[in-house]
């Protein structure tokens, strides 16, 4: 394998030894103006599931340019098959949802409507390119995709029987007391190696009826995330992480 | 008890049955001006130390105002002796460490700066106010007090052998394959109970240097956070997490 170069973009092309690449307008400007490269600079490239490679600049114009693939430099390293379902809040706190999603890796991104949700619609593709940077900036070699916005009464309409749930309850966080375990039952051994969705409510909760239909899923394991009530995002970053150690590739 | 206000204000002020509280100017706009409060509303209001008292407006102008404490509505809940050591980095994230800390219960926070820190200075008011936010939104009792910047050097000269760290140690992450446990050795067990500290490190990662202090620390567990490089504000969520379920409250 090649060493790895500090500089890194997610392409949306093949990559292999002797590929090039083209660059959109806006990675040429990047990499030539912000970055002062110029033909002969080493660059990181990745497509989200070819690993990545070092590749070389070849041409470089004010509106675009080209690099040529020399070799790989790392393996691709997809996450478990981990869904994020959460209800987008305040912009700056759903931007951070999904970067931190990408980066604790999770397989893919599902904004949901929810009783309580304020918000009406999201702007997808620049929640996706919070994805994207945040490969670019971690190392990463997979993108989650983000969805669109949907209702979370319709995704749960369509459920698989096999994807398990980890449901943060929060009115387990309110109600207990002293130390509860992470799963309040049986849970996680069961569920190791199923596909699995973590479910994140929005800021006032979820309703009484949603709560109902969710706990009364034969795939939902409620989980308690501590003794202090936590934001929508925190909630979401602590989840990730516990999953991750408890059923996940940490 | 008393129900529970939606309205919570931290107050530097003894509270107890009977007792009269005077606001802050900037307390004051908050209730009268922005959230129409006035004679008669009740709040909720903590100290840090004496759990949260539901009170009532007794007095309101536009300069300040008076409150009494008419009963406790939550006992105080204190963290584990856990203290978080960081490298402030950029603006925005130093801020987000600083709140996801008391969400997650640390007792103290504790910015430093290390051989590849850039911050020269950090705004300590300014990120004890986020501290205390925090505690405010979340239904906090305890705002962990965010001491001064310092070395990390000087911080290690007077460390006490009693005090366990838990550091995140990025090279393990790059160097090993497939998964390992979150503690490299036996130390969480060990550890239980004893006062802890989770280290954070800058962007750039410990110098030589420093990573070859702290390993060499009996007190030091180095840990793994995962496969993938994370940024240090989504490392510092990562950890406060692991230890709190792990050796913590939760």
């Amino acid at each position: 394998m090649m060493s790895r170069e500090k500089i890194r973009l997610f392409v949306d092309a093949p990559l292999g030894e002797g590929q090039s690449v083209d660059l959109t307008r806006d990675q040429a400007h990047y990499l030539f103006a912000v970055m002062r490269l110029g033909k002969g600079a080493r660059v990181a490239l990745f497509n989200g599931h070819a690993g990545e490679w070092t590749a070389e600049i070849t041409e470089a114009g004010k509106r675009g340019g080209r690099l040529m693939c020399l070799g790989q430099s790392a393996a691709q390293l997809d996450p478990p098959d981990l869904w994020l379902v959460f209800a987008p809040i305040k912009k700056a706190r759903t931007d951070f949802i999904v970067e931190k999603a990408a980066e604790l890796g999770a397989a893919r991104i599902l904004p949901v409507q929810t009783d309580f949700t304020n918000a009406e619609r999201i702007r997808r593709d620049r929640l996706q390119a919070h994805a994207i940077e945040a490969a670019e900036q971690c190392g990463g070699t997979f993108v989650p995709p983000v969805e669109d916005l949907r209702k979370l009464d319709r995704l749960l309409d369509d459920w698989s029987t096999e994807r398990q749930i980890m449901f943060a309850d929060e009115t387990l966080a309110e109600s207990s007391s002293g130390a509860a375990p992470l799963f309040a039952e049986d849970g996680p051994q069961a569920g190791r190696g199923a596909p699995w969705a973590i479910f994140i409510g929005p800021e006032g909760g979820y309703s009484q009826a949603e709560r109902a239909r969710l706990r009364a899923m034969p795939q939902s394991h409620p989980v308690r995330l501590g003794p202090r009530i936590l934001r929508a995002d925190t909630a979401a970053v602590a989840a990730l992480t516990l999953w991750q150690s408890t059923l996940g590739d940490w």
